[in-house]
């Protein structure tokens, strides 16, 4: 017997910030075409929303896929989205309020689609397709710029009524402490995200604390992204490495106390950082998950490194469009 | 049309430390008997048990109603259970380690039992018939000696795999901070329980700045219950109030936070100290909490008192009883 769904395709979408991409998936999710370019945001929503659709359009000419056979297009955005309405609610550096990315889709490709926060949809691809296959509850978290968070309780993803949730780089960590972009202090974010790293490690490239990094990157924070760090690493900065690692200890610390509270069987730690670097955010998150965690929770979840990389956010919010089509279409996971 | 579950009866039970409450409802969880008594932790675990029988006898003989009647019994206990056993893990005040209930109850009984954390039991009543009902998602927070969480997502409680969680008493709230009973430091539970606050108003009893309080309790902590410190501060003593509003406060800072994650729909909060002084905590949860959460979150959620009292527990253990039973008995929600 043949599915309907076997027959159909579905596009998932990754709109990041400095990097767009659009995958399309036969009705098993086996990957047949893709297209990348970049954002632009700078160049405004109109643009960029041509962009979208000229990107899906050119993963569907590598997959010799016509538009009409797609039955759906699931998009993730790294940031606060209403799923229910299939609107992106603000999109900081972006400049962008409510975009009904949504109706514009279904519009343009004359399909269903959805919209997810990027972070539930990687969390979501994993729970299906990778790292968190079929467990009962995952947490997620990918610490990037920001750290963004997701939780899936018993195939289902929390969410607010109108907002999706999960904002773990907004956990107080410092009651009091650094000012994070969110404006209030001691955020997880402030401390242990990508960018509070590489604003660190350049400031120990400034005391000449880091000479790999020097050499690499310098003093610009643009210029000390995720392989840079690694790299640095490698060729023996030990400022760079302790400073990776506190900051891996202190995700680890939130996560324990994530862990106390809702018990998730699975971690799934993702993002470049953590690409980059699996073995020393594995050693460092474990460890200080599992001395923060209460004696009933310690030893009954297991932390594990995202498998499907850079595809996780189009492969996931592939699966929650098809999800959706399936419930009839009238809302996303 | 009769259901049979009208015809049935359901049996809750709140094991506490200090009290033991059987109720019997009908099958529209109408009450229809209660029976109380001490619980009498010192006398051993066989010696309370018994109690727990007897107890439940006593209830269904005020309810007229043979022990044949009853479908299941729901029991809702202060500490971690393991809900799909039936098991209590771990009782610290009472000495007891897997104590396996449901099957002593079903042996005694001839009937489903099920075990349930007394939070959980208490938020799924609220939800089921008091202060949340119906909502999409609610934050159960109940503080009293320590303070229990509860989180429920689209009618079901978020558990553990083996244990239940939500572990609300032991956030983080001052990393470094005061020594908690658990060991650690810094958690909510040693800056914002009732036995929190009842040691810093033994102490300004002490320095003599609490004569209300000093009437009606002394510096003998056993003695400053909930009910003393709201007749404390009704009689004037503004440092109690000051006290117990910087707790609530602390609270309120602290489901903020959780607010932040989980987005919830309604946050209960309840227990005796709550009930003694709902409008204090009401107004000082209320705004701490809107001013941790994130833009997105804040106005998104309502506070609420809990509404179903000293029934709270039995009641919410019951209903998870019949669900279980709806359920084929395989497992509580």
């Amino acid at each position: 017997m043949t599915r309907k769904s076997e027959q159909a395709c579905w596009v998932g979408f990754d709109l990041g910030g400095t990097k767009m991409l659009a995958a399309v998936f036969d009705g098993r999710f086996r990957l047949i075409g893709t297209a990348k370019v970049k954002t632009k945001g700078q160049d405004g929503l109109r643009a960029v929303l041509s962009r979208v659709s000229a990107t899906i359009r050119a993963a569907l000419a590598e997959a010799r896929v016509p538009a009409g056979r797609v039955a759906g297009i699931g998009v993730g955005f790294p940031g606060p989205v209403d799923p229910e309405r299939g609107i992106i609610l603000a999109a900081p550096n972006l400049g962008w309020r409510n975009v009904p990315l949504r109706r514009v889709l279904e519009r343009r490709f004359r399909c269903r689609a959805i919209v997810a926060n990027d972070v539930d949809a990687g969390t979501y691809a994993e729970y299906r397709f990778g790292a968190a296959r079929g467990a009962r509850s995952v947490l997620g978290v990918f610490p990037g710029t920001g750290i963004g968070g997701a939780f899936l309780y018993e195939g289902r993803l929390i969410r607010g009524r109108r907002v999706t949730c999960m904002e773990f780089g907004h956990v107080t960590v410092e009651p009091g402490g650094r000012r994070c972009g969110c404006g209030r202090r001691g955020c997880l974010e402030a401390v242990a995200s990508r960018l509070a790293i590489s604003a660190e490690a350049a400031a120990a490239v400034y005391r000449g604390e880091a000479p790999g990094l020097a050499r690499e990157a310098g003093t610009d924070l643009a210029d000390i992204k995720s392989g840079t760090l690694a790299k640095a690493i490698r060729a023996g900065d030990r400022v760079v490495e302790r400073i990776v690692r506190d900051a891996a200890g202190r995700l680890g610390d939130a996560i324990g106390g994530a862990i106390n509270l809702l018990a998730p069987d699975v971690v799934v730690l993702g993002g470049g950082l953590v690409e980059a670097l699996p073995r020393l955010f594995l050693h460092e998150v474990r460890r200080a998950a599992e001395r923060k965690a209460m004696a009933p929770f310690a030893g009954s979840f297991r932390v594990a490194t995202a498998r499907l990389g850079d595809l996780a956010t189009a492969l996931g919010a592939a699966a929650l469009a098809a999800d959706a089509a399936d419930a009839g279409g009238r809302t996303a996971r």
